[in-house]
């Protein structure tokens, strides 16, 4: 008997749902949102379409279901350590994020740069992520360390945040000379640089 | 005889052509893309939509050669001055960029938040705009006055105009505390700040 098989007996239909969550969210790691369909999990899960479609309801419904998802874990994996100094925990938290990305690629442009066109709850969705991704810094450097919490710096980290997107999805495919080490550095060394380094009008 | 009409008996198809994406744009400065309708233009413009379509195709098409036109603004309107200390010509093409997107706040942010992620065509002038507006900085600084041409620098810059257009799309709407002037020196200031300030590793 399989793992699969035995879970699928012994589960209860929310753990089921959760599981097959995380298949989606794996199956989307090289896939983009469009490639994803009901089909392609019931054929990887051993399972009925119909019962996914009685776990989902629609092919909409499972999107958004993944998505989610997926969002979760992403916010759950960056989340700094801990302990330590307030910049090293920014790094370790940028590595985790940089790591996400490239380990979810496909998945992750295709919502950045493809579902966010056509769907308010992708939509919804990713701005939430950005949003807590962005608040966390704040929230996790409650001693104003790295970056004190003034309005002005509220709108820095958000552009930070964007930036750090963008840089991921450029590095990624193509690397060039660039390693994984400078681009950690070039990110999390932004933030500071961002906020101490720029100039205020008298 | 109002101007426009005069326009229309006088002007080449190709002239008339390009008053009507004027026109698109001007429109789509307070509207996004979907708001903005073939009937809408015809209204405005006082043709019939038969000419329209006659001009334009379909409704896509129309979509694009505005958006299109928009993105030929854009470029030019952000161009640095000929002359000039490197810093200064960035800040006058940064506030000109600001200046833009706020003038043309629906329809920017509607490109760049909507039609991307639905239509390959608009989602290649978006990039295309991108594009210019990150190795500009390159062939405008010659002279590596401000920042050095090197792989890791291009990531950064491409980093750099992805936290400026968020910047601005944040702060448009809702500006709070921090002025224009300020925005303007943090967008502007980021650059170098970014490329001087960054550890590298030994």
């Amino acid at each position: 008997m399989s793992a699969t098989t035995s879970a699928r007996t012994r589960l209860s239909p929310d753990q089921r749902r959760g599981q097959l969550l995380d298949l989606g969210v794996r199956l989307l790691a090289h896939r983009s949102l469009d490639e994803l369909s009901i089909d392609l999990l019931a054929e990887e899960a051993g399972i009925s379409r119909g019962l996914l479609y009685h776990y989902f309801g629609n092919k909409i419904a499972f999107h958004e279901a993944v998505v989610r998802h997926a969002a979760d874990d992403l916010i759950a994996q960056t989340a700094p350590p801990p302990g330590g100094e307030p910049l090293d925990r920014l790094l370790a938290s940028v590595a985790a994020y940089v790591d996400y990305v490239t380990a979810n690629y496909e998945g992750y442009v295709s919502l950045v740069k493809g579902a966010a066109g056509g769907n308010e709850t992708l939509r919804g969705i990713y701005d939430e992520v950005r949003e807590v991704l962005a608040e966390r810094i704040f929230t996790e450097d409650a001693q104003g360390e790295v970056i004190v919490d003034t309005p002005r710096n509220h709108l820095v980290v958000r552009g930070w945040v964007a930036m750090a997107e963008e840089l991921v999805i450029a590095w990624c495919p193509s690397p060039g000379e660039v390693t994984r080490e400078e681009l950690l550095d070039i990110i999390a060394g932004a933030l500071p640089a961002l906020v101490e380094t720029l100039p205020t009008r008298p």
